[in-house]
């Protein structure tokens, strides 16, 4: 059976909610040069009214994805950069072509590893580690703050290296001697606190991606535990899944 | 070279969030029962001052991890659920075991597809497509406010189903007749606008994962664009990647 159009009359908070979603990704594909299309152009172009279209552009603009100026018209306000997630990749492999990334080293020091660390990292109870503190550039723009803690047979020498140019996961495949496995990754949104908004140039209150990522060597030990927070206003994780058919053959 | 301790004197509201991210891992985990150790216990595990532990209980209260209370202590304050990223699963899929997930169908409708979401769709240019939007509880608490593009092929006979109960990966494969095959998506942290906070029953700026799927076919047909906005207090995307060699061949 056909479904009838269903001639509902949405409230217009729900109507320009759904026209910025589709504008949000347009714009994060570069479908638009720097100037977007005029208020009247987007109108007919979603076939809505013009004020949803006017609190589209508020919710981007809140977002921070375009900037807005009587006369000089809507303008995409700064680039985004796409961070892998089909394979496990470090920030400066990830962002490859887009420019220089450069990390400020906050901390690299060894410490007795707190015993929820110590268990995740498979090191004995007061077993020291190295732990590792970066802020992550692309050229000016803080990116990434990093917090990393490391076997200590792994992180001693890699304490020595350059930690200003290099990813750690180069790093540590240098020192290894062999490609890294795999790792086990959870994603979060959370706000920033005022410090963490402070030494990543955001707003307190800005939307972070959290990323807690415990890699490993190919034969599986844990060496490399990191709590990640990027700048939710330029970074976008890209992957793709595949469906498993078991799924479908329960349903 | 071994590295020798760097004794560096660090600033104590870094200390609090190098301590406060482990133990978010902590209680995603559940490795508390629902009362923390005391602040001194806490002290003492990791090795920092009782004031660098209450500064990271407050940034874990701040982002609704924990309760704290005089007298009462410390409390984990509310479940979270995770989504996996391994595979391609629809919400409730996921959360099987979880408890029921219910979904309150705020549209379902015909549209005429906006140009952007046609071209996904591999639409002609003014061709139909299928509109839902749901707002997605698991019990009593919204999860999620998805909005959803299908093709009109599959989304006419979709809306004539119960959509209130199942995921719509379901319905697509009774109705294609086989399992979907892949999925590209891009997640992003934002803060939640005032609408889209009311509904979610959040507070206006808290964090949400933004995920924007579009899912195909195992013939790689385009079929169902999605925009999922997931309470970041209450969802924690896990998965894992693993390692392509080759960039271990290039570093």
């Amino acid at each position: 059976m056909a479904a009838e159009p269903t001639p509902i009359r949405r409230p217009r908070a729900d109507q320009a909610r759904q026209v910025a979603d589709v504008m949000r990704h347009q714009i994060l594909a570069r479908t638009f040069e720097s100037t977007l299309p005029t208020e009247s152009a987007l109108a007919a172009e979603f076939d809505v009214s013009r004020n949803t279209i006017r609190d589209a552009l508020a919710l981007l603009k809140d977002q921070g994805l375009i900037d807005r100026a009587p006369k000089v018209g809507t303008h995409v306000a700064q680039r985004r950069y796409d961070h892998g997630l089909d394979a496990l990749l470090g920030l400066k492999e990830t962002l490859k072509g887009h420019g220089d990334v450069r990390n400020e080293v906050r901390a690299a020091m060894r410490i007795t590893a707190p015993p929820a660390v110590a268990r995740r990292l498979q090191l004995s109870p007061g077993e020291q580690a190295v732990y590792i503190e970066r802020l992550r550039y692309l050229g000016d723009i803080p990116l990434s703050l990093d917090l990393t803690y490391l076997s200590p047979d792994i992180g001693d020498e890699l304490i020595t290296r350059d930690l200003e140019s290099n990813d750690v996961f180069a790093l540590i495949e240098q020192i290894s001697g062999g490609p890294l496995g795999s790792a086990d990754l959870a994603l979060e949104a959370i706000t920033a606190d005022a410090h963490s908004a402070a030494t990543l140039e955001v707003p307190e209150g800005a939307a972070l991606l959290m990323m807690e990522r415990l890699t490993k060597l190919e034969d599986g030990r844990p060496v490399d535990l990191e709590y990640i927070r990027m700048r939710g206003d330029r970074i976008t994780m890209r992957g793709s899944l595949t469906r498993d058919p078991l799924n479908w053959e329960i349903t």
